[in-house]
């Protein structure tokens, strides 16, 4: 029987070891070899991050900060670099995501199988 | 070099045989075979679960709710098998919030040595 966190450490080798991680690793890299790339990334991501705190917290989003949000996802999208790690990000938290289900399956299949 | 899907397997596996999710499981069966303890368990999770709706969807929760809802936690913490329950429940999150650290290490030091 494997010990849970030996099998956890694997885990996270084979993640760190997959393509997926690689390429993220690249495109991140080559976004933050660039002054103004790295800028506008940081921007991008920290507009990300207030926006989601005020809603965690309850907070009114103003029409303006939306609009303000979609120009700013605008500007990255047509940024070649900053596009390609987005992309590579999403398919990152895909990897995760779909290893979360798995890990997460006998906790599902207990609280399954008498509810219904 | 292992395969991440193989290694999330392994890792499932691993959780379903450890102590904490089979001590989980048999405080779960122990509560589902008395009427009376599951309608009561099966009662407090609805309450949670509808409250935790509200919160996301950004409902108003009346304080009558949270009156409720807290009378509703005091008589399941009296109830020997359904506190044991989710103590058991208590230990298995603890364990999967540690495994979801490890494994998304390699990204949080991809994300974290060049912000700083
Ligand atoms: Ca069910
Ligand atoms: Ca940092």
């Amino acid at each position: 029987m494997a010990n849970v966190y030996d099998s956890a450490h694997d885990l996270e080798k084979a993640l760190q070891e997959s393509d997926e991680y690689k390429e993220l690793k690249t495109a991140y890299d080559k976004v933050m070899q660039d002054e103004t790339s790295k800028n506008m990334f940081d921007n991008f991501r920290n507009t990300q991050m207030e926006l989601q705190q005020k809603q965690m917290q309850g907070e009114e989003i103003t029409e303006e900060e939306v609009e303000q949000a979609k120009k700013v996802v605008e500007l990255v999208q047509q940024h070649e670099d900053i596009s390609k790690l987005m992309e590579q990000e999403q398919k990152v938290n895909a990897l995760i995501n779909e290893v979360s289900r798995i890990i997460t399956k006998p906790l599902e299949e207990l609280y399954g199988v008498q509810e219904q």
